[in-house]
């Protein structure tokens, strides 16, 4: 098989790149994995900049985010005694849209569906040879035949996991890792959001994130350490911790009722340099990871895809400049994202072991954010999103 | 000998209130265990607030500081190969002045002796007593004579390693502390400053900062081990150490000389609370010691003398309320200040234990800065004084 680009990973970096590459008359192909069921299983993001949801459109599939999509112009950020309303729109004219991963996910999949565009489920032992030559080919097997798309490029959106990223010899790439002593237990439930914005609350007891998905669905999170599992919290217990953490008002205010997913993720900050070796580029998870506060991870794949479909197409309409540049654009991105997912998390956190300067620092910033005009903006411009 | 008001320590905190209390009809003696010309030969901060100025003003004082300090609209911050400018006018309408401490004591002692108002130098031993009953006193020696004052309120303004903070019991404060890794080496030199503005300069080899305090007197710092001493610096060890910190074009442009003086100083951040005991009240370096970076010391100070004057004036015409709300109105600026204070610090210093990961974060700081009005405006809001 022959194709222009190839792209690895069918989640939402990879469909979208796929998708805004046909449009423009790129013949590109994906490879994924997984089953398409098992991808649009995943839980994950929620909060969709305006520069993802300008790319959603882009690629056709805008119709169902306009319909179901919630504008959140602003959110509420309440700790050490404070609760801050931080007004995206009045700061920033911007607002952020919530609208699940899944959904987007599932929406881009309709769309490929529609235009044919070409997909393998199930691609196994996917290979990426002679990247850093003028003929590069993945290899791979499907349902037990083997497999070989020779193309013009390869764009890596096979996440933290994925084989992009670990073809780059370790002497050409660097990453910078930065591990969070604890992690985020999320739960899905049927019950209303707990108020019409985001709520981020800092708490003595840690960090907590009140988040929602639909009307009456709702997603929300609790700091807690590395060592707990899943079933060391039942579903009361997670309510009753929620409560602890939130100001009385709003926890009286909390509609509780049965998890339908229940699950924890470690916080990490990580960046892999250069995001391109000769022919192959990487967008999205297979380059970075933020930690969740701030919901930038989603969205910084998104201008990862910005970044490589504009630079594919400018290339194929014979100007090859910005896939030359294209590594070090996304990155200057990436490095100001990962920069704000860390001082959110470092600014709402417990850290049990750097004691109580930290803490009252911490309170310090919520206390001088509550009464600055300017530390609210560079808040806000952050969260809805840096420029492309 | 029975006064209103006993301050003791004659730094410009102490000698600021005195001179605010007096011009306000309230009887106040100073008690200074140095000499007068020990505290006048103590070089520190440079860098005065609008609302310091304003109180010099205020307190008789303000001549020489028109006629001799420099107005400074902005500041130059240069790291990661980004240099800022950070024009403190344009962002908040408000600017800093350049006048050494030194200057400013300088003029409190002319005042103080214009006005004869008390003050004991070489008050050896002073000890506070009563100061949580009704009847305050402190005694001390004086050329062998021993002293008492009776006194409605004590003012310790006698800094970090006075007597008036630990005078507190210990199980009634508590005392919040972060020791940062590393020093900074500073010297004065008869040279021309290397910028019409400061110059705050993070680079890999460590953090620089060129300031100034006349047109041919510069002081200049670098970050340095806390292993090194003085001796392990020579002058052209510090001007080749200093040159290699700057961009090229301000490296190449910076004035050598023999320095006139040469210190190590540790960097801490320090917070006592609460900031009043009864009938005693701290203020400045008694409560508080921020890092230098961001120029907050001596400003810290102002503000407590602010809160601290408008307090006891109030109180002698009758309403004793600011002075109950003292320690919690004085509080919440000083931990923004020094949340300033650490921020700063953390942005344009190497941690060295700390890795790439942070080194990277300072990096996207810098970016984020360079590009963002509303970052810089909290920068600059910070750094030309929160409001009182």
């Amino acid at each position: 098989m022959r194709h222009q680009v190839c792209i690895i990973g069918g989640g939402p970096s990879g469909l979208l790149l796929s998708l805004l590459l046909r449009r423009a008359g790129i013949d590109a192909i994906v490879l994924e994995q997984r089953t398409r069921d098992y991808v649009l299983a995943r839980i994950r993001a929620g909060v969709l900049e305006q520069g993802l949801c300008d790319l959603l459109h882009e690629a056709g599939v805008g119709k169902r985010l306009d319909a179901e999509g919630f504008v959140h112009d602003g959110t509420l950020i309440t700790a050490h005694g404070q609760t801050v309303h931080i007004d995206f729109k009045a700061l920033t004219g911007s607002a952020v849209t919530i609208y699940g991963q899944t959904e987007v996910t599932r929406d881009l999949y309709d769309e490929l569906d529609r235009t044919s565009a070409p997909i393998f489920h199930e691609a196994e032992g996917v290979e990426i040879h002679g990247a850093d030559g003028d003929a590069p080919y993945v290899t791979f097997t499907h349902h037990g035949v083997s497999h070989r798309i020779d193309c013009d490029y390869i764009a890596g959106c096979d996440g933290f996991h994925g084989v992009s990223r670990r073809t780059i010899p370790e002497g050409t790439r660097r990453e910078y890792e930065h591990v969070y002593p604890f992690g985020w237990l999320g739960i899905l439930s049927e019950t209303k959001p707990l108020h019409d914005e985001l709520v981020y609350a800092g708490s003595d007891r840690g960090f907590a994130l009140c988040s929602m998905r639909h009307t009456h669905l709702s997603r929300h999170y609790l700091q807690v350490p590395l060592t707990d599992e899943v079933e060391d919290w039942s579903d009361d217990a997670f309510w009753d911790e929620l409560r602890r953490r939130l100001p009385q008002e709003l926890a009286d205010t909390l509609e509780t009722g049965p998890s339908i997913e229940k699950s924890i993720a470690p916080l990490r900050s990580f960046i892999s340099e250069p995001m391109r070796w000769g022919r192959l580029f990487l967008a999205g998870d297979a380059a970075h990871i933020v930690p969740p506060t701030g919901a930038k991870g989603l969205n910084l794949a998104a201008s990862d895809v910005y970044y490589l479909s504009r630079a594919l197409i400018a290339r194929y309409a014979g100007d090859a400049g910005l896939l030359e540049t294209y590594s070090a654009t996304a990155l200057a991105r990436v490095w100001k994202a990962s920069r704000f997912s860390w001082s959110m998390t470092r600014m709402l956190h417990n850290f049990p072991t750097e004691g109580d300067f930290l803490r009252r620092m911490q309170g310090a910033e919520i206390e001088y954010l509550a009464g600055s005009k300017a530390a609210q903006t560079a808040l806000a411009e952050n969260y809805v999103g840096l420029p492309y």
